[in-house]
């Protein structure tokens, strides 16, 4: 195991109705006057954002509001929100929403207190060294920015997705009431399931020996959203399932899951490239790029391909022939992906072969290699694109 | 499952040689002048003293010393500790060693900001609003109070034994060597093993449906035990294998695995007694009730017990006699114990039967009936002692 600091000091809410306590926890983390950040209008039309208005209304706390972010949440509206908070005061940052806003708002949190640029610090310029407190009211399962201390933006002029990250990111609070995830539509429930299991697999998959209670504790959350996933798809007012799902992508993502060990994060990176290209949910693309992912570098540990396809997905273990273990585990996964009603291949998903060469340029290898699990080439990529365009049950 | 919140602010650092980092995180956490507080001779003897107060040198923070904890921690050095602290003007308690003395740095550091009597937080008399900052230096791996909101107290006068807990005791930082653990003799390490096991099964045993991430997470804690706890009896220098138990410790405690459910903790209160009355270790007091109390309760929810049997010891599922599976599962758990070094009956344990009534007298049952997974009438309670005083492999 290696050497690691963990510090996750967010203060989770969590259970049906927390949401009218927010008033409650932004005076308790020092607020006095908010800026209430969200999407689109369905946290209006669904009076969520009323109810935030009420509670803090009962708490005596100002605010502004500011809605409108987008999926890969934009540095236009950030620039926005900056200003809005200086001229009116503000001193935190409300998240109402999935990953998105929550990101955005700690985009906003940084800039308030930066003399310059706020994208100094996704860009390399700056380190984070102070932003406002940002609260999170979360409505999606998926991202888990409600408890990690990372924000991933988008510059317009250019669409360059870049992150920033530090422990002062990590919310002061996180109000997760599964209730308000039962209205999501099953394809974005699924699309959640999927980016919450991958966040545990690009930490599962490691070179680091002897992590049994970091592989452990991964497979707990593996498994709990092998329950839980059908069970929401086939019933979406399930509180119970959705319960668990929420929770479970918390923890699939503040890092307890993946602390003492060296982490992967290459099917997310060669999944950015497609959804960038075609504009489509990021669950989606890893239930392509993850399972090709896996066939192509399982040869480099069968073992650990083995661990996954017994303690995850049930398999007997081949003790005669180790791979075909870890092929079936494979399979199984994609077969999963495919049982919630995500796409496993570029014709599903939306996507062309032709396209490959463009989004292995883009991803700007060269003549290097990615680091990870297993080091890639962009040969290597082109092969795992080549797989996920045609993959099948 | 239930709503709960779950805040755990505490920095964890872990690692080799990471004690020697101690100035640093001090002044990280607002500390200027420090106390520094351990138990017998150990901490002294094996020169971690010294690191310490050079690594406090080294960042110019001044500190003064009190040794002494012993294991169930007294009021009497606590009163010693608070006088020190305020003619010292300390502003951080750092705790170095385990459980005792994490817990009597948590009582001092209520005592020094409370104009009473700190044992009124004890006896119920006052909430704690507020505490010095405590920091630790963890040297062996079981109580889990490097990461939770508790601590423990006996007031000498009467030897009795009373707890406190709020978020505000939870450690700002603890450093976690695993190398620190190595010099443990096996039986230590045994007991630290078993209590860290108690932990997650009195969360585990639950009323609480539909508490899936939850109980997984247990497993995941319970399965890593098993593996790990054998292979340091057999060579107490297996860092890796030190590393995983005490980082599991944590995780066993700080409430990770247990929210979001009703818990149990009668196997820890009827264990009370047996420690209190030999003064044996709490871990060995808990090896032999612990399996005797799931023998008595396994009728209450058999599929739980059928879930405990097949997920954490491996058992297969009896489906013509699920009670056959149950009862399995709690053999291999007391055959682990055994396995490992710890007693299994009140022989081995050097306790007597004929103390059972004192010892329910003790509980104060009365009449009534103790909460739970399954509420305990003092019958209850004194047909668990039988079945732990006589019990074999």
């Amino acid at each position: 195991m290696e050497n690691f600091n963990f510090y996750s000091p967010t203060e989770f809410v969590f259970g049906k109705g927390r949401e009218n306590e927010v008033g409650f926890y932004v005076r308790k983390h020092g607020g006095t006057k908010v800026l209430i950040h969200y999407g689109g209008g369905s946290a209006v039309r669904s009076g969520l954002i009323d109810k935030v208005r009420a509670s803090l209304d009962a708490e005596g706390i100002g605010y502004c509001e500011l809605g409108g972010v987008q999926p890969n949440p934009r540095d236009t509206l950030v620039y926005k929100g900056i200003d809005l908070c200086k001229a009116e005061g503000v001193d935190l940052i409300l998240a109402v929403g999935g990953g998105s806003v929550i990101d955005s708002a700690k985009a906003i949190a940084i800039g308030v207190l930066y003399d310059g640029d706020f994208w100094d610090h996704y860009c390399g310029k700056a380190e984070v060294k102070q932003a406002l407190p940002v609260g999170v009211i979360l409505t999606i399962a998926a991202a888990g920015s409600e408890g990690s201390p990372d924000t991933v933006i988008t510059k317009e002029d250019g669409m360059l997705k870049r992150g920033a990250g530090s422990d002062l990111l990590r919310a002061r609070f996180s109000i997760l009431d599964p209730e308000l995830t039962q209205t999501l539509p099953a394809y974005q429930t699924a699309c959640g399931a999927t980016d919450i299991m991958a966040h545990v697999f690009e930490r599962y998959f490691t070179n680091t020996p002897e992590v049994e209670v970091t592989d452990r504790l991964c497979e707990a959350v593996l498994l709990t959203m092998i329950k839980e996933t059908p069970r929401v798809i086939a019933d979406p007012d399930n509180y119970d399932a959705r319960a668990n799902i929420m929770w479970a992508g918390m923890v699939a993502h503040n890092n307890i899951v993946g602390v003492g060990r060296q982490q992967d994060w290459n099917s997310h990176g060669i999944e950015h490239e497609l959804s960038g290209l075609y504009d489509v949910a990021h669950g989606a693309g890893l239930a392509v790029i993850m399972p090709a992912w896996m066939e192509y570098v399982h040869k480099h540990d069968v073992m650990r391909f083995c661990q996954m396809a017994v303690r995850v997905f049930g398999c007997h273990m081949n003790f005669a022939d180790p791979e075909a273990t870890a092929m079936e585990g494979i399979r199984r996964f994609r077969s999963f992906l495919h049982s919630i009603g995500m796409p496993i291949n570029f014709a599903e998903l939306g996507a062309k072969e032709e396209d490959i060469p463009v989004m292995v340029e883009k991803l700007g290898i060269g003549s290097g290699k990615r680091a990870g699990f297993m080091e890639l080439s962009a040969e290597d990529v082109t092969e795992i694109y080549r797989i996920a365009a045609h993959a099948s049950l």
